[in-house]
């Protein structure tokens, strides 16, 4: 699109998205469901444009990989159809009362949750993607702008054709959802502060980073995902195996697979042997310090490895003293991630959850857990490390901003400083009323 | 400081910060008491360094409201310590348990609230802020840069050196609290993305300007604090006056002072004189479009005085045609701070409370109860206008961040794929057990 259309376009979607910012949860929920019905109507217009963008990328010589996550088909619509039920079937996040407290007499405060506003979507060429962050984004009345991997433009346009459809048989229209189409547009998008409200870009580190670096827009997300697994003096090997296995092997490419392994040396002559035959099952290659290089065949450690996300079947060994190793270790060349720890020794794990600053901590159990629809939250946008707004998994709720409402009957400052004599009576009050937004109490 | 050598102590502190994060709740309150005790028995030092503060201000020919900030007398003292007691009875922020969920047999998540980390804080002239800021910082188990107005730094020394000997009375030392000296320390801490979590600035627009167009650390705060009161064609005349002059006049100087007023034309003609003579008593010039001149005597408005912050006894009134007008005008030239609307009509109010997308909307009363005090979070680092992380007056919960725990007995992913056959339970479990970072759970 031209860059001042585009930046019209989105001016007018913000105003128009207000409408959905207000919308009960009825017709919201009722749009859930009509989208699911729609992509069912719409069925074979979407897998014929799914197959032409296979078509293409195959041309061109895409990865597997990506092939794999470009697919749409039956199997991958009836996923989204359930998580589309599944996002209605969740609580309304608009509106929830987060603090009530009775300042003074007739003085009323409130602070509930509202939409952010307007969320710029950058993702991967991955169609079911764009499903999941539509039915977030609706749920929570934020308006959308999605801009995905451009192998999939063709089954992202079919999808946007049809979510629009149905969009224009609710109450709700479709003003709040707006599908970018090239790469200049994200540049346009990076500009407007003040009219987009969040970026979440996902992708590539260096496309995240480039996000990040080029815009005055708060960004959610993640560039690295440099993750670890200690295994500690006490862990239980069998325990520890399988779990090492997992968060390396379950789907490498993924930013919750674990980089490094660090091994307590107690444990090291033990557990290495037993580490590098199941790795050896699944091709891993191991790069391994001098003491791992002692006990098992490996590629000797080089400078920067413990730096490396190699999102493939690659691992760092690391043969440590000591839990504080461990987790000094991971404070600094970690990404603040998703970090776990394999020990019977309760010292040990809190020692762990305390002193382990990433988003996701994980004890006895692999960091390939650490994803929004595993976590219980429905669903997820991304994962942040941001510590600001939201860490970790994002959810609705990482979609929502607070406003704070005070209902007065007249008062004034003047009359609470020391002249004025009234004081405050700061009484806080249940939170399970109906809000100041609704009929009950104006 | 030279920069090498703050960046070294900004890293060193981030370090050993960290043992305030894992500090109990009562080893803080104890240092809260320490350091209000502190405070009393340095007082001398302490009066004559902001004797010597005041005296150079007066000599350099700083304004009085400066000066009247500056000014650390035993009043304030007083204030001081009552803060500090305030702080020390608020419950403790860290370890709150947001989310707790079995998500399988053995296999438990709880997410749990944390220090962000190392917060940066630069604020105006006002010794008593320098105590806020610390309290809520030492509660929060944050660490804690601090940059105060040039004017106070002989106050902010005293103050600090009493703050820090008493730290060294306590379990939790002093290392977590660090007093910047220059204005090319501020530039320096802007670059230490990384090693700082979060910015606080307060001070004039252009500064809190400067310090978000120069950083790519995350910044809470506002620039601009342009605020609005509606009077609704249903507003109680008499309550419409007193709150616009308390709105105006109370502390003009404040960012949640209002700059325009808004006036339904039904009412015009009966409520402008009566404010025309309010605000005449004392001193505010006003700025009226057509056709408030025509009712009472004030200066024409002029292009571009809606856009303005006068902090200052000086206001605009616009008559508007409806509610919807007022509302478009406040979401226009606004800056989604603090609004207000007066009216008797339970629907204007709701309209208002939905449609006005700023972080305090008020009904019925002043603009200037925004303020963390006021609200009874305890104090406040400053207020927000962001819609990420906090919005509105910024206390303890502010300056948290959250993480994930997942306490498992050997779980991995694969066992929860179609193959592996296994399916989550995600079953939520009551929020007032204690954490997983308590001993009874491991």
């Amino acid at each position: 699109m031209e860059s001042t259309a585009l930046q019209q376009s989105i001016r007018s979607l913000r105003k128009r998205a207000k409408r959905l910012a207000s919308s009960s949860e009825t017709e919201r929920n009722q749009l859930l469901h009509l989208i699911g019905e729609g992509l069912r109507r719409d069925w074979e217009t979407i897998k014929v444009a799914n197959e032409r963008d296979i078509a293409q990328a195959k041309e061109s010589g895409q990865k597997e990989a990506l092939i794999k996550r470009l697919v749409f088909n039956e199997e991958k619509l009836h996923a989204s159809l359930l998580g589309l039920e599944q996002v209605a079937s969740l609580p309304d996040p608009i509106g929830t009362i987060k603090q009530r407290r009775e300042l003074d007499e007739g003085l009323l405060l409130e602070q509930i949750a509202v939409p952010i506003g307007v969320i710029g979507m950058i993702f991967e060429a991955r169609p079911d993607a764009l499903i999941q962050i539509v039915s977030l984004c609706l749920k929570s009345g934020n308006g959308i702008i999605l801009k995905g991997g451009k192998e999939a433009f063709q089954t992202n346009s079919a999808l946007v054709a049809s979510i629009q459809k149905s969009c224009k048989d609710s109450s709700l229209g479709s003003a709040w959802l707006l599908l970018l189409e090239s790469h200049s547009d994200v540049d346009t998008m990076l500009r407007m502060e003040g009219d987009i409200d969040l970026l979440i870009p996902r992708g590539s580190n260096a496309f995240v980073r480039y996000v990040m670096d080029h815009t005055s827009i708060p960004v959610l997300g993640h560039a690295d995902g440099i993750c670890h697994l200690y295994l500690d003096a006490k862990a239980d090997i069998s325990k520890a195996i399988e779990i090492a296995f997992d968060s390396k092997t379950q789907y490498p490419a993924a930013c919750n697979a674990i980089e490094t392994l660090l091994v307590h040396k107690q444990i090291a002559p033990d557990v290495l042997p037993l580490l590098a035959e199941r790795f050896s099952e699944a091709g891993v290659i191991i790069h391994g310090d001098e003491q791992v290089c002692k006990i098992i065949d490996c590629i000797p450690y080089q400078e920067g490895d413990w730096k490396k996300e190699y999102l493939a079947l690659e691992i760092n060994i690391h043969v440590v003293e000591s839990l504080s190793e461990a987790i000094n270790h991971i404070e600094t060349y970690g990404s603040h991630h998703s970090d776990a720890i394999v020990s019977e020794d309760s010292d040990s794990v809190r020692k762990f959850f305390t002193e382990v600053d990433s988003a996701d901590v994980f004890a006895n159990c692999s960091t390939r857990f650490a994803d929004g629809f595993r976590f219980g939250l429905g669903s997820e946008v991304g994962i942040s490390t941001a510590k600001i707004h939201a860490r970790g998994p994002v959810g609705l709720e990482g979609l929502m901003t607070t406003k704070y409402l005070v209902m007065g009957t007249g008062q004034v400052v003047s009359s609470y400083t020391k002249d004025g004599g009234r004081s405050f009576l700061h009484h806080d009050l249940p939170l399970d009323k109906p809000s100041l937004l609704g009929n009950e109490v104006l």
